[in-house]
């Protein structure tokens, strides 16, 4: 089973681009930016917060914002690998045993 | 067809955390600072790049590296949704017919 | 002379926290929050433009945009520098110095 | 009184920059870029840290890695203003005035 699957995703933001011709946008630059753009606006969620009011936030009035700033990350992320041609889930995969190998399970 | 399918890296992500009693530290305040700080490592290795230059990264040293920092990006990502149970998927399909009405394609 | 002297603006931004009971809320960690925020807001102003537009910002309706963002990051900037008790002209001296240290000037 | 005056570190910084031929690299869209990935590299100061720990980060192994990157911060910010020609102080005071606009003075 992969870890991650964007087929569908990746399919739908290609052909959404190309509809409005935005594909001369989409340099790996401008996409890298736009994607921290999107993670500030979630982290702007939480500034205020203590750690605890974050726990609840999709009780809050701001369950909404925080599920479409986590789509557009979504969706710039799927854009960069489209554009780069990485493979997300092998990059994945990858980055899990690298981080195996650098936190090693702690024995009992 | 899904757009996005995150299930099987939920649950690794969430047994990696689980073996070293990391999920004490996952509230979203502190995974939406950390995504933010991997989006800015994606974005410092473009920032001296021209766009022409950024849209051949791949053919260049940084390939790997900016392969880890997709992959850390997407993990964070993954784990947020999981800590304040948010459907990936259903989050993505929305923000794209949001946007569609937003942004209507241009008619020929 | 300083390189920089930020005394005005430090008592400024001191009193204008205290007279509406914010210094709780101005703890490191979220007042770095906030400056990553804001510089993400300047970054978003120039997402999308190639750099040679980006030099032309000031000439563009976006020029008052990028002032306040300017001066939000140095609100923060300055506030981060009174709740840590850091020195900023000293810090940026010591920093200089460093750089010039690690990127020696090219001989002629 | 200006509220903050970086005339000394405006020159310093475009003395560096053109010692070493870097103003072609300095658009403003590259030092935003630049300042927010240094505000990112604070910000991972404080990502795992309590607020309480991070108000005692000065008296912590971090405390030169903080105020390296206030300065690194700092320095794309006047920067930033020397090549958009933007008064820092002028900015300043004015996003200040806003802000009391926005935020009266609670009354007693």
């Amino acid at each position: 089973m992969k870890l991650i699957d964007t087929a569908g995703l990746a399919a739908a933001a290609a052909q959404f681009a190309r509809e409005r011709d935005w594909d001369k946008y989409h340099s790996p630059k401008n996409l890298a930016m736009a994607l921290s753009v999107e993670a500030a606006e979630l982290v702007e969620i939480f500034q205020w917060s203590t750690e605890a009011e974050s726990r609840a936030v999709m009780q809050s009035d701001e369950a909404d914002h925080v599920r479409q700033e986590l789509a557009d990350i979504t969706i710039y992320l799927v854009q960069l690998c489209t554009v780069m041609k990485v493979d997300l889930n092998a990059a994945v995969e990858a980055k899990i045993e690298m981080n195996a190998r650098k936190y090693p399970r702690p024995s009992v």
